[in-house]
């Protein structure tokens, strides 16, 4: 087998650890130079391969590739972009195709989620169909643990440990309040179609250090009666609760709760977050005092609170999507593989593309408990390890010193692309 | 002087940090059997005073007491409650002396910003006035970091780290999306009357790690011209940017911009924050896609990336209270004071009472930048060492393992009291 080249990107919402994927991949690269010549990123994902907007990463020391690990967010650009099918664009592919044989790629990793696992499957069958020989493997990422096979995602167990560890802690802040103030937290964490995320919520909570929390999954649709009469009932037994709120919830009509029709005094439409209608809620229904929150990208952005486990998965999907690769593998992806809880084992494995890409993994029933506000003890045994070990970042002045590659581009050799 | 009791109280809203001082006062104080007998602690605050709910603090061991450095929140509850002058509410004092006689507390140690300074030091005066002698030292504590004389305030660094990082870590993330989504992420942050809070989401940008970003302080008055404007100049030129909001921030009329008065389909009124009333104005007069959040709770109860200076001067001024009672003095303050900034170096002063209580000290206009969006390199010299240092709780599961005390009652003397 000849040496070719590699290409390498990034795609879809970033993470606080697709970076550690993308040290895996390029740390493995760099010591595959049988196989492997130079390992090109796109800048922006699938954009850079599109537009030849390629970033020589050959020209970044060891250290910088190295303090990826613990880098958060996508270092070489993500983003939002899902390529059409080969019969309603073919233009895209002989581009592809074109920018590929210019380049000498053999190699394609793509680091995303099931949309962009769908694209990663759509450039593995280029080789089948156009001729043109290359082998395209995914690396799983994606905060929303909805990917199926891989027993769970590269960049959810450090969400997780964030969302857990900021409900204990303002949990903790609200519980001292609440004799005379706020009673009840809301903090509403992402997850537009599965409660992965707000589940996490309910870790913060734990055997010796019991928290009453109220955790509002999109899978359950929201009945504000019986949610007040159970966050009555926790304020009155404890003087205080927490709710974690997904993003995604909706009520029995189906509609999202955060889109409750708000207007300014302009009369222009305004669009609110669910936490402060859940918020509202308590207020008019109850008359406790409330405090709110939004994680938003914080959530997904805090390496500086990184899960270990996150971190090794996701440099080892990085690591075993080059292995694949170099031992002629196309259209796979590989996967966390869970081989006991207590203690914790896991492995690597593989699943087809085909597979994976466009396929939703929801949170089974039987991990939300009978009255639809909590996590039952088969969630906590799946997640708790997910969570496990801190990986701190280096820190200078009292920050994070996370690193910002130099991006060096590879010198163009064919002519521009309109998208 | 012979051996008396003491009382321990935490008042106003709580920090990542204010048990680490609640640690420095019980640890001095059992090194000073000489002075202090047994140290209770008043259950939420000046109200476990008045109702005589105490909490018999030698019944916790050493290893629980040296876990409050580590906690976050106030392990003995808080209380938003002020005491009215002696004219308005003498049975309120009476009240106080007989629960200070009954349990024979002659030092009186209360924990928190210039509303508690208040109480403090009306407590400081029963000596004199009633002829009850207690001594009574504040030990100060806000996140807002605007008590007057201490160089500033323990609690407020904690928070300056948590907004810092936090910034640095999602504008990473908002800079990845930026090429074909996300292009502004707005986060909102505490600071009610100052822009301390706010401008330390400044620090997130330094020499070598720029980054664009835009603060709104409550002490400049908001043009959303101007701050529009702003916005689009650094994302045509960065492609992306920042803003830190703070919660205060009000319009050229006076009012708070938060205020928009929002109205749900039903016409109810809807308390929103005003991270989603600038993103809106983002939307609809430069058509940027944002992102936004509200740190909320999540930032003054972050101990798991609390400020190592911060930790140390908390446990610092706790201490110095102790000592400062047990020599006699009362009616003061233990102050934090800067005595260089390079290599940072800070010792413990003290100011009297009378000069901290209802003083509050704001920003000064020069640390804010000419156009109003940024800070001084004035201000950064100010800020940076009280974010220094990292001091991480231990974990447990994954968890940060922060103590719960047993909090026993101490049995009552007296009648009920009714606030």
């Amino acid at each position: 087998m000849a040496t070719r080249n590699a290409f390498y990107a990034q795609s879809g919402g970033v993470t606080a650890v697709i970076n550690a994927s993308a040290c895996g991949v390029i740390e493995t690269a760099r010591k595959r130079r049988k196989y492997i010549g130079r390992l090109y990123a796109g800048r922006n994902g699938i954009l850079g391969a599109l537009t030849e907007d390629l970033i020589d990463t050959s020209r970044e020391p060891a250290a910088a590739i190295r303090a990826l690990r613990y880098t958060p967010s996508g270092a070489f650009g993500s983003c939002r972009y899902k390529l059409k099918s080969f019969e309603q664009n073919p233009r895209e592919y002989e581009r592809l195709i074109e920018v590929f044989r210019a380049h000498d790629i053999g190699y394609f990793f793509y680091n995303g989620g099931g949309d962009s696992a769908d694209t990663c499957l759509k450039v593995s069958r280029i080789s089948g169909r156009m001729g043109y020989p290359i082998i395209a493997v995914h690396v799983p990422k994606t905060v929303d643990n909805d990917l199926p096979i891989t027993d769970n995602c590269p960049g959810f167990g450090s969400v997780a440990k964030y969302v857990a560890v900021s409900t204990r802690e303002a949990s903790f802040d609200v519980a001292s309040m609440a004799k005379t103030s706020t009673k009840v937290f809301v903090l509403e964490v992402m997850g537009r179609h599965a409660g992965w995320i707000a589940a996490a919520g309910g870790l913060a909570s734990s055997k010796g250090m019991e928290i009453p929390i109220v955790i509002l999954f999109p899978e359950i649709a929201f009945e504000k009666d019986r949610f007040l009469a159970r966050v009555d009932e926790l304020v009155k037994k404890h003087g205080y609760c927490s709710v974690v709120v997904s993003e995604g919830v909706k009520g029995p009509d189906g509609k999202f709760l955060s889109d409750q029709g708000l207007r300014d005094a302009f009369g222009h439409a305004q669009l609110g977050g669910v936490a402060p209608v859940v918020a509202g809620m308590l207020k008019q229904g109850l008359d406790l005092k409330y405090h709110w929150g939004v994680a938003d990208y914080l959530q997904r952005a805090a390496r500086h609170i990184a899960s270990k486990t996150d971190v090794e998965q996701s440099y080892a999907v990085g690591k075993a999507a080059v292995e694949l690769a170099v031992s002629g593998r196309n259209s796979v992806m590989p996967t966390v593989v869970r081989k006991s809880n207590r203690p914790y084992k896991w492995g690597v494995g593989v699943a087809p593309l085909d597979k994976v890409a466009n396929v939703e993994k929801t949170m089974p029933r039987d991990f939300i408990s009978g009255d639809g506000f909590g996590i039952t003890a088969k969630c906590r045994a799946y997640l708790e390890p997910l969570i496990e070990g801190e990986d701190y970042p280096p820190y200078r002045g009292g920050l994070p010193a996370y690193v910002r590659l130099r991006n060096a581009p590879v010198r163009k050799k064919l002519g521009a692309f309109s998208l």
